[in-house]
């Protein structure tokens, strides 16, 4: 497929580049599964659906100017990071859909992402570590931090800690929020939509699949043990980290085995309650704990020495699957 | 001693594992203090005793399961990260003594020590350096943040900044805090438990046992100059960061000479004034210090150049004293 | 010059030493730069000058007695961070000129400096990065959160966040906010002897001092972007973080070609509007942001790969220009 693309024009390059960076953030590689993702999102709404393809193009045309490994642009890795700060910024601002001037934030703080990557695979390259989803996180918090709660140009919802406020809600309705869990990956609550990505995942790897239910189903779990509000339950804010956690130990960097199998149930419990704690933690200042919990887990599950260390994939062939 | 352990059973292995683990808190390796503390903490309260004894044994079986290294596990090093996270599980608990559900967080936060110090390992064997209470600061901190202050099944204190209040009490008292800083260590604040504690440490080695009063003394010395609250000096609260800033350079991973032991008492008061400074941070969102302050100043004091750097015992020969 | 110095005295030494280090906070290394530096400061302020002066002795003194390499101290590596924290511990204080008991905190501050700036090296040496000014921001956090709100003995100014709160003022005014971003570099905010710091630094390279203007200027204008207050804009204290982002990418770590002059301009951006989230975040528990922003963004603009890590200086020789 790479061999018949190079006769392709820049244009329809470009657009294989980003379907496979859609894909880069459920931890495939595949345009077909980034293309039916793309299209969940543009189902959810066609706002968010065009924001996040802005920010795709964004950050990988920036890596492209600035002149990053070609092997890794056309790998669509500068390009996830920067679609998921455009669909969140998109989510946090309070101005409504077709708020025209987003655009403006959307486009430089994707084409800042590109930078923070470059600079962090240079620093996590020591450990054999990837910069995964740290300049997402990073580049989000500074936006929201740097509009404030209320800026006159980019408005956005301030977020509230899920701590424990009705605790006598009906509990078989949480079971919904698992599928919504994979969704809330693109920050995307639906359920039809959510679905559709599981879908995508499926299509790339059955087992991806099954471990992102998983560690839904672990992150809601933790949810309800911890009495968070049931509305963080039902959405799936709660299961998306433990959803990350669990895909990542156990069909990303880790060969499949039982072993494995165990560590990334570990692992989302892990990435669920670290959720939890860093929500109540940034809840204080106004922020979202975005996936801090689920990158931070997953790194230290790479550098873990012991039985796990055996199963371990070098970062270099993760990428090729 | 080694040698005659093999031939006994896995229970009394892993209780002389757990000794050791205990002795390591205080910068000891051996089996023997390591009783002596655990009856001083027995003691002071046989609930702390109980789930001091249950951290440790969580952590050490989750080390052998994960297969850490064996002669790590056998150092007791994969121990003392999990002791400690029970006891202030336990002392942070607004629940009561005997609060069997408690011993839930506590099984799962010490068997989590385990991952954290495996992978701080890795991350930090590049410069040399050791993941010490690292991993214990960290869980405790999710843990409290994750149970939140008015959690139903969890509850427990939330900590008050040691801002100035009441600065006309008599100041003599004070210096019963020195000894009782030994003891926050292990999170105890009697007297008679305390020395008990400091009498163990002497027993590993006298000179460990001088630089922790002495570090003691500066730390509570650090907080009258800063005007911190009297209970706080008093119960030896101020002074266990200093404590252990002063011992980790006098007389752990330096040869003893005159010019380490002035890096010590300069140690000594980095780590009592980071420590105030820390509590005035992490009090704004009810949080403690935990022995984060020593942690890192006694990390910062390993990289450093210059003369000090001269009498530096590497870490692989610090661990079998 | 440094061969006819070693015949003179260890004091005038010292002085030279002293001086160079004057000079190292606008990314120079020149006596004469830090000469003409020195009185601005007297000019603007006897006090802080003073200040200034006994910091960067303090610090000085504190490496040759801990041992830190000859060559390092000679070229003033060691005085920088102890005269930066000297100087902002007089802006903060609340108790008026001529307090001498803040010499105490001084000169502590100013001698820990030379501990973080010799074990942060060592860390970040894997990826050959500077130390930059990340103790003199480390320890000034820690001295304003050490002495709290109220101290009884070194009382000091809070920190209020940026927020918008008058967007109706004249923004003319503004442009004199531009050459005082390059004072602000040493919490000098008079503009008298902000043109004469610029001119120090047009001493050593116009290049640089261009750079500077150009990052004051873009700061200014991020400020303006997201309406700040506009005492914040016309002190210059928006346009500082600006400035030493283009200076470090523009003028002293890459060689200079039109690529790494857009290149700076990004970073100029990029330390601004990290500047303005950071100022928010530590103005929820009153603290300042110092120049946490331009040190972050300069240090990973000297981790970024691709085109522009081909005109990249070795730290090695930049340190002797």
């Amino acid at each position: 497929l790479d061999k018949y693309m190079e006769d392709k024009s820049f244009v329809l390059q470009l657009g294989v580049w980003g379907l496979r960076g859609v894909s880069r953030v459920i931890l495939a590689n595949n345009p077909l599964s980034g293309g039916l993702i793309l299209a969940a999102l543009y189902w959810a709404s066609p706002w968010q659906g065009l924001l996040g393809t802005i920010g795709i193009l964004a950050s990988t045309l920036t890596a492209v100017i600035t002149g990053q490994d070609r092997a890794e642009v056309s790998g669509g890795l500068h390009g996830f990071n920067g679609m998921l700060v455009s669909l969140l910024m998109g989510v946090f601002s309070s101005a409504g859909d077709w708020y025209w001037w987003l655009l403006l934030p959307v486009c430089l703080g994707s084409a800042t992402c590109v930078f923070l990557f470059s600079g962090l695979s240079s620093f996590l390259d020591r450990w054999d570590l990837p910069a995964a989803v740290f300049p997402f996180n990073i580049i989000l918090i500074l936006y929201l931090l740097c509009t404030g709660p209320d800026n006159p140009y980019f408005p956005h919802h301030s977020t509230t800690p899920p701590g424990a406020l009705e605790p006598n809600a009906t509990e078989l309705i949480v079971i919904y929020g698992i599928p919504r869990g994979v969704g809330q990956i693109y920050a995307c609550g639906d359920l039809g939509p959510a679905l559709l990505i599981l879908g995508a995942v499926f299509l790339y790897s059955p087992l991806l699949a099954v471990h992102a239910l998983l560690g839904s189903a672990v992150g809601t779990l933790a949810g309800l043990s911890m009495a968070v509000r049931h509305e963080s339950l039902y959405s799936g804010l709660s299961g998306f980290n433990g959803a990350l956690g669990c895909m990542a130990v156990g069909g990303l960097f880790f060969t499949f085995s039982l072993r494995t199998h165990l560590f990334a149930i570990a692992s989302a419990f892990f990435s669920a309650y670290a959720d939890i704690a860093l929500s109540n933690l940034m809840g204080t200042v106004g922020l979202p704990a975005c996936s801090w919990a689920a990158t931070l887990v997953a790194t230290l599950m790479l550098l873990l020495t012991g039985s796990l260390a055996a199963y371990r994939i070098p970062i270099g062939q993760v990428r090729a699957p």
